[in-house]
């Protein structure tokens, strides 16, 4: 049996491409394959399951020797199961740079493209096979490429995922602003969270100068919920930081519908960070980026200081 | 303008396999792109380009920083420019095992697959576009092929590898067993070569318990002239071996028609190697090993000590 995942703290796209792909292994190909989660999905990934009658696949910890996986949304060991260089993996489909850790015993399919999303790219890989796709396995495609363009909102974004997407929806009659607008106020629920659970919910380690920094993002439709919790959250950034072996958090608050970003400023390194990244004045707490959407394109590439 | 090259020490897919996505970046994707080599052709890959009036690539020796770079047939960095981690690879083309060393600072295209060619893939990747291939480029991929394929012969040709060769030779109108026999006449023509030259022609390093080995392989029709100069080559191992920083180097034979391997034993270590490795009894300073014909999928998997 295959075992087929994406990155820890799963997201839509790390949910719903382990789904996508297994049925493709299993229903195409003939290969026995099971999507697995290396943790509880997001609030959008679980409300997609949810959504599409999709069964939410096992939440496993770590990998064993010979184990054969497929790797997707992901090529960076620092998101995998801690055995996974023991493990034989077999199939690596990700849109993400190249993070060089690692390594495989033969030569294996690995396919990385610069497009919004993995989903995206699996499409182009099953190519004719799509017709033979399910409702529910379309739909968690279709949420996929609307969940990381941000309903196409985001810089990431290409002309093929809009493409892609708006294929899917046409094919499924969904309307793409009106189910968007759903997802997105799934995922902006987040009120069952704590804040230590809301600083690592969508983060990515990043070393800095030196540093390492948690690189945390959460889009929303609803930033004043979240900036309503900015004391709480500035408060646990320590511990969660110390308890994660970083030296710093940063948390943007990604305003889906406005298209900009609210960072938290909870000490004069990252007042520092900010106004050397993105050329601003920080007075405060906190400080507003015009435009700023995406980690990978306009927050990693740009960090300073 | 975009430099497309391959590894060190170039053999016909590292030759010819940069002259296809050269051709295909400028002709079909209208983005300037020159193909470059990491040294001097082997013999087969210089009867390829003199085969279809092909120019000689320019050879270089490291990239700068900022230098946009298409990867082919390696993704390991021990067989890249020394500066390759500074320049901007934008894409990497390889049916090797994935190396790990290199990194990206945005997603690129990456496309790793476990078939015999790099050119098998790049057929793939241009897709409809083959029909604006022009005849020399054609001819560059058959050559690529069956070269990497020994003509079919070797373990690692898949059939997909084989329909495509098929395809191409029918479109050139070439005799696929008279036109291999020719290049296999040009590979086995290494009378020009000192004993270190044939020692380093066709290399990968690797680490067996803590040793570097210079794993070589010299594919050929006619062994014999190889085996003449046994007892110089078994003395210019040491050097070589001592030059390039490593422990011992592990030479085979490779007899096309023949399909099997004589490895070089110049001690005890090799012995013990090839007997471990290989399951054979070493009687004296040679061994043959039936059926052996691939480096990638019949020697370094197996290598012991």
């Amino acid at each position: 049996m295959i075992k087929v995942f994406g990155h820890t703290a799963p997201d839509t796209d790390s949910t719903g491409s382990p789904l996508i792909w297994a049925w493709y292994l299993n229903e195409v190909r003939n290969t026995p394959a099971q999507a697995l989660l290396q943790g509880e999905p997001n609030t959008e990934a679980a409300w997609m399951l949810s959504r599409w009658n999709l069964d939410k696949p096992e939440i496993f910890s770590d990998v064993a020797a010979g184990d054969q996986c497929v790797i997707v949304d992901t090529n960076n060991p620092g998101e995998l199961p801690a055995s996974i260089n023991d493990a034989d993996v077999i199939e690596i489909i990700d849109h993400h740079m190249l993070a060089g850790g690692i390594k495989t015993r033969a030569p294996i399919n690995i396919t990385i493209r610069p497009l919004a999303c993995t989903a995206t790219i699996m499409h182009d890989l099953i190519g004719d096979d799509m017709a033979r796709m399910p409702e529910g396995i379309k739909g968690a495609m279709l949420t996929c490429i609307l969940s990381d363009t941000l309903e196409f909102r985001s810089p990431t974004t290409t002309a093929h995922d809009r493409a892609v997407a708006e294929k899917l929806a046409g094919e499924l009659g969904v309307n793409v602003s009106e189910y968007a607008a759903e997802m997105f106020a799934a995922k902006s629920d987040v009120s069952a969270f704590s804040e230590e659970e809301l600083l690592r919910m969508d983060s990515k380690e990043y070393e800095l100068g030196g540093k390492q920094l948690r690189v945390s993002v959460l889009e929303t439709t609803a930033p004043q919920v979240l900036l309503d919790r900015k004391d709480a959250l500035l408060a646990a950034m320590p511990t969660v930081a110390a308890a994660d072996g970083a030296d710093q958090v940063l948390l943007f608050v990604v305003d889906i519908l406005n298209e900009q970003a609210t960072l938290l400023v909870p000490n004069d390194y990252v007042k520092q960070v900010a106004e050397k990244s993105f050329g601003v004045s920080v007075q405060g707490d906190t400080v507003v980026l015009p435009g700023v959407m995406s980690r990978k394109k306009q927050i990693i590439p740009v960090l300073a200081v």
